[in-house]
C-alpha cells in the first residue's frame, strides 16, 4: 500500500514578491513538481481586503509554481493549495512554508503500528461561492464539503486526528457587491473592513463554521444564517481561515496525525484560554511533542519546532483576567491584535518566522477569548 | 534617626477622569496628604504628543491632588511627582500608582543591619527646559541635577542601589517652536511625532542621557548635543523616560532599594537581550525577589508582585534573531511597538495592569535592541 | 407680542478646554445667562467613539456654563443645548459657536410684514434613550418628538422654513452594550467604530429618520427597524447628526426663517449633488443671501458670511462622475472623508472656521451621494 | 527640421496591475513603440515607503512596456521615464498617463512663427545616486545634471518656457542605509516615513532644489547640504518630484511650451498662495489657456483639458488665513495633507483623475504654504 510522507519547509520572504527561497528547495530538490501539495505563508502589506503586498504575492507564487509545474496558470490551483495570509505587523516574518507530499509504498497494510502517528496532510477545492453566500450557509456548506474531501485526500477518518485546517474562502469587494445586488441578491456586509461587522469576518467564520460542521465540532442542525458571528458557543478548534476579495472558490488544507504515515514530522494543537496566555502557546508545543519543562524550549527542543500556526482573534470583551483593557477601541486594532498574537508565540518560540492570523474581534476559530495554536514537530530519531 | 517606609497602590482607572481608586485609598487612609509623594501610571488615548486622553487625566488628577493636599493647583508639583505615560494599545490597562513615603523613627542608626535592603523613593523637580533645550545638552544637564537631588531624597549615595528613574520632561509643540524661533533659537526637530527624528524621542533621549550622566553610566565627557539619538552605546539601564508638550520643567521619581528603608516592598531590575525575550521578563521579577522556578509565577508569587515598570522601545533594525521584521515599515510602529511591549510583560506577569511605555525607534533607554523591566515585590513575612 | 432675536458668535478654540472665546463674549454682554441657547462646535481629537478630545471639551464646556447661569451642572442641559462633533482633520478650525436668542417684545401681531424672514431658533432635549433603541425606531421616534418639540420652541410650524436641525444622540459602548445584553436585549451592531455596520452612524442615522420624519420628508408609515442604513431613498435634507456613547437623552437644536424674527441673521441650505460638488457649496451660501457673481465670494460677501454648518458623508459607491476612487478602501476613510468635506467647504469660504461633520459611509443625512451645506448670513442693512 | 508632435492619453486603472488602458491605446496606434516617451501615473495603496501597490504597478508596467517596445526589461528605462506616484486616498482616481513624442519634419526652421508655443517633452535619466547622496548635494547635483538633459532633449533653452518637472530619485530604505553604514557613509536621515524629517522628503526636497538649480531659480551658491528642508525660501515653481527606496538613479521628464512645436497641447502653471486656494487652482487652467469666466469650468473648457498635475504638501504652520489648524497634529497628516490636495483641483475640475502627489510638510516644491499646479490643455482649432 502507499503510505504519505510529509515534509514542511520554511522560506523566509524578503519581499512580497520573494520566490529565491522556493526556487532553492527546487534546486535542492527538496520540493518536486509532483511533491508541492501546499503554499502557506505570511506575506507583508496593509492585511487589509486591499493588501496589494498579498495580491502580488499571490501572482508571482502562482507564476513561480505554473512554471514549476510546467502546468498552465489557471491549473496551479488544482495541484497546488495557497494559504497565504496578509500582514505581518511587528514581530511577524514574512514567510512561506512549502508542504510536501511524497506517496511511500509500504508493505505493512496498517502502517508501522505501535508506532506514533505522525504527519499526513490532505488539501481539496470548494466549488465556487457567489458573493451572496459569503458569509452565509452557501459558504459553510461548501466548506464544509471542502474539508470532507481534505480529510479523505489526507486518509484520515476520524476527526480527532485532525489537528488544522486551513481554509481560504472568498470575500467581498465593492465589485462583487454590485455584482450581487445587480441580481437582486443581498450580502451579508456593506463593511469591506475586517471590523466586527465586516465582510471578511463573515467570510472567516462561515469557513470556521465550516469546519466545525465538516468534523462534528458542530452539528448542522445548529446552523443557519443567523448564527454567524452571533452564537460564539459554536467554533472549531482547529480552523484557522482567512478571506480574500479576490478569490471565486474556496481553498482548503488540512494537516492530521495518522499511524500509517511515514513522516517525521508530529502535528499537535491546544487552544489559549485567554489572550495573554502564554501557557496555551507552551501547551500547543508540548502537544506536538517537544517535551521541555517549564519556562522557554531549549535551543536542542527549538531545532526540532519546524513551525507554528496560530489565530491571533482579539477578545470580544473588554476584559483580561478581570482588567479593562483598550484593545477594542484602539484605532487600529486589526493590527495591532494581529501583532500581539505575533508576540504571544514569539516569546515562546523564540522566532518572529511564526505563521499567525488574526485581528478580527471574536471568531468562530476557537473558543470564546481563546486561540487556537498549531504546532508542527520533527520526531527524535 | 528617620527611616522611609514606602508602599505603592495600584488603581484601574476606568477612563481619564477616573479618581475613584485613588479616593477610595484617601478614604480608607492608605494615602495621606503628607505621605502621597509621586502618581506613575498609563493613561488611555492615542498616545501621541496632543494625547487628549493624557492632558485630560493630568488635569483631572492634579485638581484632586489639590483638594486632597489642600494646596494650591500650582503648589501641587511641589508636593508630588506626576509621571503619566499616554497611550494603552493593545493589553495595557489604564492605570495609576500612588506611591506614598512615611517617614519612621528608628532607634537604630544603621538601619536594620543585616536585612535585605528595601525600597526607597526620592523625587525632585527640575529647573525650567526651554524649547531650544529640549533634546540637547541643556536638557541632559538639568535632568542630570534632578536626578542627584532625588538621589539624595532617597537617601541614596551608591547608583548601583538605584533600579528605576522616573523622568518626565517638556517636549516641543508648534507653540514652543515657534516661541524659540521668534527668539533666534533653533529647535533640535521640526518633526512633533514620536518617530525617528522626532521632538518627543530627542527629549526621552536627552532625559534618559541625563540620568546616565547622574548615575555614572555614562561619563559627562562623552555627552553632547551630538551624541543624542547618534551614539547607542551610550545609555542608562534604569531611565524611563517620557516627554509631553505641555510641560515646562522635568520630574524625577527616582526607587531603589536601602537597608535603612523600613518598607515591606523591593524593587529590581534587568534588561531584555531583544525584543521578543521574556526571559529578560522573567530575570526582572527574580531580581525583586520573585523566586518561582522556570515557566511563569504562579499566583502565590503572583499575589507578592505588586508592579512592574517597563519599556518598549523598538529595535533599530530590521533583524531580530537573525529574522527580518517589518515593524520599523509598519505605519503604526509606534502604538504596534508600546502594545508588543504590554503583550510581553503580561504574557508573564498574567495580568494587564502593567506600566509599558515605549514605541519609539531605538534609545538611550537600555542597549541597543533590549528593554529595561523593573519590578517590585512585596517581601515575604 | 414676543418676537426672537438670534445672534451667532464664533469663537476658535486653542485646545478642547479653552473657554477664553466664550468668557470674552460673557464680558462684553453678547452673551448673557438668559440669552444662551445653545453650544454647537466642532473639538480636536480623533473624532472616534473614545475621543478623550471631545469629552474633555464637553466636561470643561458644561462646567463653565453651570458657572455662567448660576445653575448645577446637571440643569446645564435643560438651558443650554450642546452639540459638540468631535474630529477636525485637515482644515477644520476648532471653534465653538454661541447661539444666542434674546425675546423682544413687538408692537405688531404680524412680525414684520413684507420683510424677509430672518433666523429662529428652537431647541429640545429628548426622552433618555436605552442603549438597544440606538439605531433603532425607539431612537428615531424620540428624535422625531423632540424635533417637534424644538420647532414649536423656534415659532416655526411650516417644515419648510426649517433649514437645519442639529442633533445629538447617544451611541453604544462596551459598557452600555453589556448594559443591554445583561438585561436579554439586543443591541443594532457591536462594531463600535463609525464604520459601515457601526453604531455611531446607525445612531446618527436613526436620528436623521426621526428629523425627516418630524418634518414629513419622510412619512412614518415607511419608517422601521429595516430600513435604517438599508433604504437611502428615505433621508432629510436638514438633519446634522452626531452621537457621542457618552449621553443618556438626544438634544436638538433647530434652526429656521420667521417673517415674525427681529434677528439680523438669515439662514439657508442647499444639497451637493455629489462629493466634489463645489457649486452645490456656493449654492448653500446665495441660498442664505450672499449674492456673488460666479467664482468665489469676495471678502465684502464673506464680512456677512456668519458661519457654515455641512456634512461630510462619503459616498456608498467607489464612483466620482463616472471614474473610480478608492476612498472607501482607505484605511482611514472615515479621517480623509471628514477633511476632505471640510476641504471643499474651505475652499469656497476662504476660511476654515467651518463646522463640517461626518466621514460615515452613506447616510440618511442628504441623498445618496450629496451632503447637507447650511450657511447663516447677516443681511444687509 | 524636425518639429515635436507631443499628445498625452489619461487611462484609469482598475488595479495596480491594470494595463488594459495602454493595450487599447497600442491597439488603435494612439501609442507606438517609438513615440511612447513616458509614463507618469497614481497608483492605488499605501503611498507609503513600502507601497506594494506602486511597487506592483511598477513591475507590471515596466513589464508591459518591454513587451510592447520589444527590448530586455533592462532597458525600458533607457527608453521611457516612469513616474509613479503612490497612494490616491480620497477623490484621486489610480490612472496613468501616456505621453508620446512624434518627429514631424517641417519645411520653416522657424517654427510656426507668429503662434502660440504648445507643448513640448524632454526626457533624460540621472547618474546613480548612492544612499549617502540622498537629500544632500550629490542628489541636487545630479538632478540638476538630469534636468539640463531633458531641457536639451525638449528643445528648450529659455528656463521660462519650462512649465513642469516631474522627478522621481532613490530614497532609502532600510537597506541601504546598512550598505551606507557599513561602507562608513553617514545618511541624512534614518526615519524612513515621509515625516518632516524622513529620508523620503529629504529626496524629494534635494531633487526639487536640483530642479530650480538647473532652471535659475536658486544660484548654485546658495545650495549646500545645510539648507536642505531648512531654508524654504529657496524653490522651485515647476518641479515636482518624489521617491522611492528601490531606485537606483533618477528620472526627469520635464514638460513646457515652445513655438517650434507641432502639437495640439499647450501647458501652463501657477502656485496656489495657500494650502485652501482654488482660485490658484483656476489660475494654473486659464494659464494653460482654458478661457472662463469666474467660476468653474463648464463642460465645453473642460472637454479640452487634458489633465492637472499638482502637489498637496502642507503648511509647516498651523494657521491657514489667520485661523489655526490641527493638520499638522493628525496622526496620518501624509495622508490627508495629499487627499486634501485632490480634493482642491477635483473641486474645480469636477473630476477626479487628477495627478496629486504630496502629503509631506513643507518642500522646496513650491513657495512657503503655497502648491504647484499645472495644467495641460488642448488648443482651440
Amino acid at each position: 500500500m502507499k503510505a504519505q510522507r510529509v515534509e514542511m519547509f520554511v522560506c523566509p520572504m524578503a519581499s512580497p514578491s520573494d520566490t529565491s527561497g522556493l526556487q532553492k528547495l527546487a534546486g535542492s530538490g527538496n520540493i518536486k513538481p509532483d511533491t508541492l501539495v501546499a503554499l502557506v505563508g505570511k506575506t507583508e502589506g496593509t492585511g487589509a481586503h486591499d493588501d496589494w503586498g498579498r495580491v502580488w504575492a499571490d501572482v508571482v507564487l502562482r507564476e513561480w509554481t505554473a512554471k514549476f509545474l510546467d502546468v498552465p496558470l489557471d491549473d496551479v490551483a488544482k495541484n497546488v493549495i495557497f494559504v497565504l495570509s496578509g500582514g505581518c505587523p511587528g514581530v511577524i516574518t514574512p514567510h512561506i512554508v512549502a508542504v510536501t507530499r511524497e506517496w511511500i509504498e509500504t508493505a505493512d497494510a496498517d502502517g508501522h503500528a505501535g508506532e506514533d502517528p505522525r504527519l499526513v496532510v490532505g488539501r481539496a477545492g470548494s466549488d465556487p461561492m457567489s458573493p451572496e453566500e459569503v458569509g452565509r450557509m452557501g459558504q459553510i456548506r461548501k466548506v464544509a464539503e471542502a474539508t470532507r474531501h481534505a480529510m479523505e485526500d489526507a486518509g484520515l477518518t476520524d476527526p480527532h486526528d485532525v489537528h488544522l485546517v486551513m481554509v481560504k474562502v472568498p470575500g467581498l469587494t465593492t465589485a462583487s457587491i454590485k455584482d450581487a445586488e445587480s441580481r437582486g441578491k443581498s450580502v451579508v456586509s456593506h463593511d469591506l473592513t475586517f471590523g466586527p461587522e465586516g465582510a471578511g469576518v463573515y467570510a472567516n467564520d462561515a469557513a470556521a463554521l465550516g469546519v466545525a460542521m465538516a468534523l462534528g465540532e458542530v452539528p448542522e442542525a445548529k446552523l443557519s444564517d443567523e448564527v454567524v458571528r452571533r452564537n460564539w458557543d459554536l467554533y472549531s478548534e482547529v480552523a484557522m481561515t482567512s478571506s480574500g476579495g479576490e478569490k471565486r472558490h474556496g481553498e482548503v488544507v488540512l494537516f492530521g496525525n495518522s499511524s500509517s504515515s511515514r513522516s517525521s514530522l508530529r502535528i499537535g494543537h491546544a487552544v489559549t484560554k485567554d489572550f495573554i496566555d502564554a501557557d496555551g502557546v507552551r501547551n500547543a508545543l508540548r502537544t506536538a511533542g517537544l517535551r521541555f519543562n517549564g519556562g522557554l524550549p531549549d535551543e536542542s527542543d527549538l531545532s526540532r519546532l519546524v513551525h507554528v500556526f496560530a489565530k491571533s482573534v482579539i477578545p470580544g470583551s473588554d476584559q483580561v483576567r478581570g482588567q479593562r483593557i483598550t484593545l477594542l477601541d484602539d484605532a487600529d486594532a486589526y493590527q495591532i491584535g494581529k501583532a500581539l498574537g505575533g508576540m504571544l508565540i514569539a516569546s515562546v518560540t523564540g522566532r518572529t518566522t511564526n505563521y499567525v492570523s488574526g485581528g478580527e474581534r471574536n471568531s468562530h476559530q476557537g473558543p470564546p477569548g481563546g486561540n487556537i495554536v498549531a504546532a508542527v514537530v520533527r520526531t527524535e530519531t
